[in-house]
């Protein structure tokens, strides 16, 4: 018990009486730059070197030692070297036995080795205690305490004591630590400082790809297309009118696309007839990077308003009215006051505006802060309920916008229709056949499946399951 | 001691061997869900059931035993079954004697019963150490990573070892433990997920009814008023004017009636003559939803601004503009500048825009992870001063808007007054017994009353404290 | 052995039987708040104090007692006397040894002392466990659950199980603990509740001084200038005009701000020919409150938008337009459409729009709860590449604005330039800086040195390298 106890205690007592010594194996710059801030929070630091004279640099008070005598002095030893050079360590076995062996190291690439670089720690030095941590920070990081980004520190471990040792340190750094449980978790936090936005990828391509046709399809309706028969020069249109065409377009595309998945999964479910089989993997791709996609439609639609509330100020807006006003001014003709215009331009206004707020509610809940608070029931109604009124209210505010068009004769042009005709398909697609699911008879049967019936009852097997992930967001949103 | 180091061991040490047995009593959907997410992360199942046979659809590489057989596989047994169905349990107290019993049930209606399921549970084996857990996560929740509203998962319970290694597998499993003390927190963890925004209901319904009130209100004076004299048919005022009419006096009462509760409770304290005394309910619940009541507020707001901006495109006011234009130009009538009309108009809508300003900052600084930034002395700062600017601001914003129209002869139709009129009651008592309460004399005495001093002082009960929290609340903002 | 498992167990033990004692010193209003609320949940109090006849006012059901007995009765003593009190504390050196002594104490001022409350009573009594806790919420926010601001109590102590302790207490009393680590963080703890907004001041001072001055610049060139020569009453202009001048030129001016001590320290560090010298204290500060500059520029950016998009609502816009379409309809001059004036003004509407969308791009992602979500990398992204983007654009947007007025022959008045053209030097120097640094053969040399390379190596001071975290906040934005 007395080791045990002290494994408790000794940390952070003398961390007050300002003592306790931390070996580092490796005199990078990461390794010095740790060392420096745990001198600075009255840490006493060994550094452990293959040739202790050749080591320069070092922060002051840091004394350098072979990798035998450094790991002596203290029971807490940092490696801050590549996995690819662990191999040293094998000789170390005896001293190391007990101690608390900290794995700070980065792979170059995700999933670069079958195994976590802390884990294969653990199997080539079974007596130590392995806790992997640091590797999420910059070695900048270190030193920064008024970024928010760089405060968090993973850390797992088999043995809870090492790792409490370990978090104690991380906090008298002034880092904030994260136990993140066994080192199972080590891959995913050695992975972790290697993403780029991974679930940002797909909706950014979608996205993109959803851009370019429909800027070219404008280009050569509302571009092209005058200056063919009229030679009009309309090239202005480039900067704000075109874009005011794309803009909502691809709103109100992935908004569909965010519910169109759990459609797909809904009507797999009826026809297999059980809630036991995984989907294929696309679908589950999809269904995991919905709420990205949800942030990107709404970033469009942020632009999107923006554009259109700044029509009035356009010169080309202010001139084309003018214009209007002289000649009929001149012509003393008289412009009737049509109700129908007035009804149809502000009930698709009225309706984008709704769409739009409710749009930015669902932003709002899906911020990480805002989530947490609320509980599963309230997450489901408002990612759910509301976020189909507001593909609902979206649809129709795009619909009615057509209202009008429809009656111009302007509407096809080379036999092309407007640009937000093609870009209803997919979002009425998805409500009608969201509202074939939802009528009772299909429902309950639905729910059925979902509450673990199975139209033919056999023995799901474990890896099926792996991916069932899908599933249950799908029965939620 | 042995016994208890083993209780800090073997969970974590056993999850990197994969070998640790976990069982599980009842083999519902979620008793399976859970089963399979474990078996997923390497711990070996054991479900406990009255037939063992009769049970199907289990996931491979799950044993199914007896209870009895079932519990003795191992020291963590996780309670999938409903309360009803405990009492077979006390057929295992010897067995389950120092075992950890997780209890995941949750009830279908808030406060179903006088004590909560887990506390019951801790009558009924005095022996076991009961930890409350995933509760809160639906049986999707528990394979889905992708959503952060799931990945929290509570835990209560009164053995700190027990709760520790409950902990551990929750880690293990990829979610969130937050520790919530003893057990005495069962019950608000099984309350919570059956809750639906119950702090949001009061200023809901005051809201709805705000609006329908000022719905009919402005029906009468701007369509009705206009059909009956003129027959004028002003109907498509309903998608955009009347709306706009009511957001705004929406918003402006509800963020009145924000201040109001501080300044009623301030009242109170100061006729009373001390702050330990409970106030009515009715004041309590108003000053613990005050937050969302403001939220609400801004929600109004920014659909007024959103309603106000797009004015200039709308059909109508071209129309009007441009007849206007065409009828005076016909008319070779002059139209002098006005400067008071210009300082009227601008400094109206700069009110406004300033009062948004602050109002969306009082929302950012009410989300969790901001207000968590902020010490109690900023958030009062923000709360209090920042907030009654914004109530100050906004009232002038909507007297200034009528200083203009006060002259125009249509603001009595039918002996109504304009509406926003009516909306400026509640704000400017607020800002006038506010103002009062700041005089110095009065807010001496009220700063004594609130640090404790007391007019006539005698001992306070217990009970009349169980409802403090309103005075504090007030008493900062 | 025994000594530390009752110091593991008995605390939440009895928090179930409702029984365990808690001492509190000092009667004073925070101590009688804090036993309120503890005996809400089933604590039993004892006061400590001076003369136990003279105190009143206490809650029914705590016992009042000399220190010493009451010390006798609990092993958590709560001390809620004023530091300059802690004397008397050295009579009871004895019966406090060994137990956990809880310091809620708060100064007048920031490091009013040299060491902290905590760690001077630490000295004061070796023998006791001390913890410093409750000290960041207010006696109030004590009985409130209803405001994230104050559950959260800040945690630190040397003794890993008295701390522990501490913190199932906090966890009882429906708060959030957060471990803070040892002693030396009590400091911190002690001034955090004093703070109010300290990386704010220089922003604010900052923008202040900016808007002061170029109101005054736009005053004299808007309003003095037209009155002078021509004796025009333009003073309405100060609404919302200038406003919109000023806004604009703080929201451009602010950012470049933000991305300057950057550039400089590069520069510095290019000079120096190494990273492990510190910076000047002025550039360390600015470049740990360029998160705040940020944000403040984005809250002129915002009111610029909000500025510029009512533009068209306004009476003094409405008017002029409406007059000159009369006067040139009289005139039945024709006015031919120019589509270099649509591109311009269009492009620099577009360029505004998109700065303005990075711009809340930039402000979201630094919400604590959004760039906790994200990894190093990811937060590098986003604020550096992101944030020059979102300068670039808004420095564009201001030029291109520029572009149609150059022409204009009001541009100069009183041989002062219009704002916007002031405006556009830091900008526009920064940029032109950041282009040179990032050469190929520039940034191959400064990359080198921010891996740790120094031109002329030399073993380099622990004080050196105090505030390096400047150097790592450089490299990363």
């Amino acid at each position: 018990m007395e080791k045990t106890s002290t494994g408790a205690f000794p940390s952070t007592m003398n961390s007050s009486e300002k003592q306790e010594t931390v070996c580092i194996f490796g005199t990078g710059d990461f390794g010095r730059s740790l060392a420096l801030r745990m001198l600075q929070c009255d840490y006493s630091i060994v550094f452990g070197s293959r040739n202790p004279q050749k080591s320069s640099l070092l922060p002051n008070g840091a004394a350098v030692l072979s990798y035998l005598e450094a790991a002596q002095k203290s029971d807490i030893i940092i490696l801050a070297v590549h996995r690819e050079h662990y191999d040293f360590l094998k000789e170390l076995t005896e001293v190391l036995k007990g101690k608390i062996l900290v794995d700070i190291s980065n792979n170059l690439k995700i999933d670069q080795y079958p195994e976590s670089n802390a884990e294969y720690l653990a199997q080539l030095l079974p007596g130590a205690h392995v806790v992997k941590a640091f590797n999420t920070i910059s070695a900048w990081a270190l030193q920064s305490g008024a970024l928010d980004a760089n405060r968090q520190v993973f850390v797992c471990g088999n043995d809870s004591k090492a790792k409490q040792r370990v978090m104690d340190v991380v906090r008298t750094l002034g880092l904030t630590p994260l136990d993140q449980g066994s080192l199972l978790a080590a891959k995913e936090i050695e992975n972790y400082p290697l993403q780029l936005f991974p679930m940002w990828k797909l909706p950014f391509y979608l996205s993109a790809i959803l851009c370019v046709f429909f800027f070219f399809y404008c280009v050569i309706r509302d571009i092209l297309y005058p200056y063919a028969n009229g030679n009009k020069d309309s090239t202005f249109r480039l900067a704000i009118s075109i874009p005011n065409r794309i803009f909502p377009i691809a709103a109100l595309t992935l908004l569909a696309l965010v519910y169109l998945p759990g459609v797909i999964a809904a009507i797999l479910q009826l026809y297999r007839g059980t809630k036991y089989r995984r989907f294929p993997d696309w679908l589950d791709h999809w269904m995991l990077c919905r709420k990205q996609l949800g942030l990107v439609a709404l970033g469009f639609a942020f632009l999107h308003v923006l554009y259109t509330l700044v029509i009035p100020i356009r010169y080309y807006v202010r001139w084309t009215l003018k214009n209007r006003t002289i000649t009929q001014a001149l012509a003393k003709t008289d412009d009737p006051f049509s109700t129908t215009t007035a009804w149809l331009n502000d009930s698709y206004i009225a309706l984008g505006i709704l769409g739009f707020f409710l749009f930015v509610l669902l932003g709002i809940t899906s911020l990480p802060s805002v989530s947490n608070m609320v509980n599963w029931r309230e997450f489901r109604f408002v990612q759910s309920k509301l976020g189909y009124l507001t593909l609902i209210l979206c649809t129709a505010h795009t619909m009615v916008y057509g209202g009008k068009k429809f009656l111009s004769p302007s509407s096809l042009r080379w036999y092309l229709p407007s640009a937000y005709v093609i870009a209803l398909i997919i979002p009425c697609s998805v409500l009608v056949i969201k509202f074939i699911l939802i009528l009772p008879c299909i429902d309950k049967t639905l729910t059925r499946i979902r509450q673990g019936w199975e139209r033919t009852s056999k023995p799901t097997s474990n890896g099926q399951h792996l991916k069932q992930s899908s599933i249950c967001l799908d029965s939620q949103l």
